[in-house]
């Protein structure tokens, strides 16, 4: 029926030929696509091995077979892959909505370990993947690539997909591993734009000293001017709210306004050629421990679940738009002469991704363990493995610079070209679909005791409770917040004495007692209101 | 501060000049000014006389201004006035949003009377537009228009807009009215897509009674079809979360789903050429009445608030948009030659919509009050006088329709169509400002008791609490709701003897018990949760 159905539309697309209506129609596929994939992937709920964005990328490429057949070969898509419906609209609701809801202590407890991974790791990753790459396609007869692709060609591959990650770990179940592999993806993000940036602006044939200084001087002030923008909009948006709107609230304007400043961060450090990543998730945690507190009760609803929603649907969509991209033939017209060469291609590069990773895990793991004195904080080597295998999937972020890379000049008109983008998709898919699915497997196997909790939490699982979990545990003092004494309660000494960095919880807990919640609100802001998410679950 | 930045943001556009980053500069903009709208739309709630539309298009001319001082006078606007962006993605969320929160009982208590006015209004409207502009235009020197063009200004300038009205009127001080003008408001649209459809489709020329039954079948046969989509997506709606999502429901999924099936509905409306807006207004109505009560409490707060938020800024974003838009410098390169008949044509037109409006409301009304039989049911003559003022104004549907007209070919280079597009975009600014403003004192001047209320209700004004009135007070049978008893309660006894059309009331209400809501949810499909919006302003 959805066949027929979409034949029909074609036809009547051939016969109109203008150009919104082809837009409505595509919009209409898509949308009802989404619909189906979100009552798809409830049905199989049940089934732990699948997802919804395993759904979606499954449905995507069925579609694409079915546009194939129906348009007689012609093309698979109905919307090309574009960069800035990617980067501009669906990343920013993802992320931001990922740093609203972190669980923000696990996050700074492990802020080291995660600047470790995300920038060390994904330096020497792309290094080996850039060696391997040189060293194994000058054997394969593919075509001429100079130092910049084969960088490129590193970069692409380092880029964890921080949207599968959110897909596989559950915060709930394995916090540790989340907060690792999760933020390792923000600052990966960030790494990833400086090395482009690199890439294209600096003289690559005789590098030295001073640029490698210069490189990592230009890394640090990107990751400073990025979290700061991300920081200060937040800190805005809590001022903006605390001060206009105290005493009358309108949860309309609220939302809006907070939804609006979130996406202004975003796009103003995309502007300033910043990682807007790296921006809209400082934001988000900005946002969830001052500006979410200053809010009312229905606002505070609306905005925790509204932006998972938002984020959700974001996913989705991915999803399909790059399993219906994958079959577009006009990529695998040249695939198709020679598939020996694409499947080398393909498995050389799944090869070094998995090398390339553990290059990094392992001994930065080992690192970050010797720098922890408790045995409970340090990583376990079967923790490692996980860490290692659930930043292995390449997702929709290495498609969108694959082709900015090689799909800038014509449509795939070069051999070279065609072949990357072809193994790019194949890549991304094979590591989705095989590593994707066996990472919760792999979880249970190396962690039984998380086991238990797997379907307990599920129905819930896109919208992580982590309100109740504040930078630091201050709902107490709620009522005294503008007093500024820094005396650690009850239950918050077990933690002083286990964390080594509590100086610096210490610190900050007493100038966010001080200093920031006086002027920007935060928690015990508003008056106490029965029955809210925040109250319910705060510590007795 | 402002315009430095914006200068340099120019410049910085001037020595880049990739499409994407100019994008990324309008985008940056526009939300920058959404939050400003936002916030001196709060600071001046004091003042009634500005609401947050005309803050955001006083904000957009001047935001025109200042681009066309920057630029050197080249354009005032960073987007192009686009038909696809206005009615694929800002006008959905705005109707749904205002068919979700509409007042049930109140709307259809009126349906005869909105019909007459939306779909016979509007044709005596349009008639009398068109015919006085044949009048006059002849004898201005403006240039040659065919009978197609003189009809199409017709239906341009009858199409009141709904989300003015929205704007100016209070579902809660003023519900008979707010249901009369915007119910009008959203029929007129179906009318205006059947004018439109006939302008360009029949022969004209020679019209005779079977042209005249064929374009009634017409409209009757659209209005129908668009209601029964939106009616089905709004029941399938229900349906599959009733049936899917019982015992383990999942806010994220329940919000996702039905933001997607509302829109779905809308795009597949546009797809087969009905209209939209009915579909998807009577989608919002069906999904408030049972789609809405078979979810999670906290899926009830997002989606009452989300939808709100969303319709929120769509309208702020079409004020802006169209304030940005109206100093396009070309468009006023002819009429500045000749600035008179510019005047003229803008004079002559408000004269005849104010004309047309008065030549159907006021003998409507009278064939309206002349089928009640209870006098308070009968509209006043008072009333009668604000139905018309209210509905006076038009917007971005007007702007819209009118480029669709006259900028088709070429970018307004032909005299006669730059001069009707200035001379649209001149009447919707005078008439939002002007009517608009004078909207709230006229109805304190004609209707002094609704006036005390007008300050108490104001911070939530935007998201009317209209969850309590279903289509009929079936609240108190909620726990009794399979047995299809149709014996009328206390509380709905009054309303019984008091109503007409009780009898249709009472068999629709019999079926919607017997029927309808065992297989679609609704009201009491969810076991009670205590403080429930629902249940808090529940009858006693």
């Amino acid at each position: 029926m959805m066949a027929s159905q979409f034949g029909s539309m074609l036809t009547r697309l051939g016969n109109l030929s203008t150009s919104d209506h082809a837009s409505v129609v595509s919009i209409n596929l898509f949308v009802a696509l989404l619909c189906g994939c979100i009552v798809i992937g409830h049905l199989l709920e049940e089934n732990r091995w699948v997802n919804e964005s395993i759904t979606a990328l499954v449905i995507g490429v069925c579609t694409g077979v079915v546009i194939l057949l129906t348009s007689g070969g012609r093309s698979s898509h109905l919307l090309v892959f574009s960069e800035d419906l990617f980067f501009i609209y669906l990343l920013p609701p993802i992320i931001f909505n990922a740093g609203f809801q972190v669980k923000k202590k696990q996050f700074f407890r492990n802020f080291i370990t995660i600047m470790l991974f995300g920038a060390v790791g994904t330096l020497i990753s792309c290094g080996i993947i850039t060696s391997g790459v040189m060293q194994f396609f000058s054997k394969l007869d593919i075509g001429s690539f100079d130092i910049g692709d084969y960088l490129a060609i590193g970069a692409i591959f380092s880029a964890t997909d921080s949207v599968c990650t959110l897909q596989v770990l559950n915060q709930d179940e394995t916090p540790l591993l989340y907060s690792l592999v999760f933020g390792e993806g923000v600052v990966n993000d960030a790494a990833s734009v400086v090395l482009f940036n690199a890439i294209q602006s600096f003289d690559l044939t005789h590098t030295n000293l001073r640029i490698a200084l210069q490189f990592i001087g230009n890394f640090f002030y990107l990751f400073f001017t990025s979290t700061m923008l991300g920081v200060v909009a937040g800190l805005l948006s809590a001022y903006i709210i605390k001060t206009l709107y105290f005493g009358r609230h309108s949860t309309d304007r609220e939302v809006a306004l907070m939804m609006l400043m979130a996406y202004l961060s975003y796009i103003l450090a995309e502007l300033f050629y910043l990682s807007g990543i790296l921006t809209v998730f400082f934001c988000g945690i900005v946002m969830s421990h001052y500006t979410w507190h200053n809010v009312t009760e229905s606002s505070r609803v609306t905005t925790k679940h509204a932006f998972a929603t938002l984020s959700f649907v974001a996913e989705i969509f991915i999803f399909l738009y790059v399993g219906m991209d994958a079959l577009d033939i006009e990529k695998w017209r040249f695939v198709s002469k020679t598939p020996g060469t694409s499947v080398a291609v393909s498995s050389i590069l799944i090869g070094l991704v998995l090398v390339g990773r553990a290059a990094f895990v392992f001994p930065l793991s080992f690192l970050s363990n010797l720098a922890k004195k408790n045995p409970t904080e340090k990583i376990t080597f079967r923790q490692q493995v996980i860490i290692w295998w659930a930043g292995l999937m390449r997702g929709a972020v290495s498609v969108a610079l694959a082709y900015n890379q090689f799909a800038r000049s014509g449509h795939t008109q070069l051999r070279s070209n065609a072949i990357m983008i072809t193994s790019t998709i194949t890549v991304v898919l094979f590591s989705t679909v095989v590593f994707g699915l066996m990472t919760q497997p792999l979880i249970r196997f190396l962690l039984p005791h998380s086991k238990n909790t797997t379907s307990m939490v599920y129905s819930d699982s896109s919208t992580p409770k982590s309100f109740a979990v504040p930078l630091l545990e201050s709902a107490q003092n709620s009522d005294a917040d503008m007093g500024g004494h820094g005396f650690p309660r009850p239950s918050s000494l077990r933690m002083l004495l286990t964390t080594p960095s509590r100086s610096v919880h210490h610190y900050w807990r007493k100038f966010d007692d001080a200093i920031m919640r006086p002027m920007f609100g935060g928690r015990g802001f508003v008056p106490f209101v029965p029955g809210s998410p925040t109250e319910r679950s705060a510590p007795q």
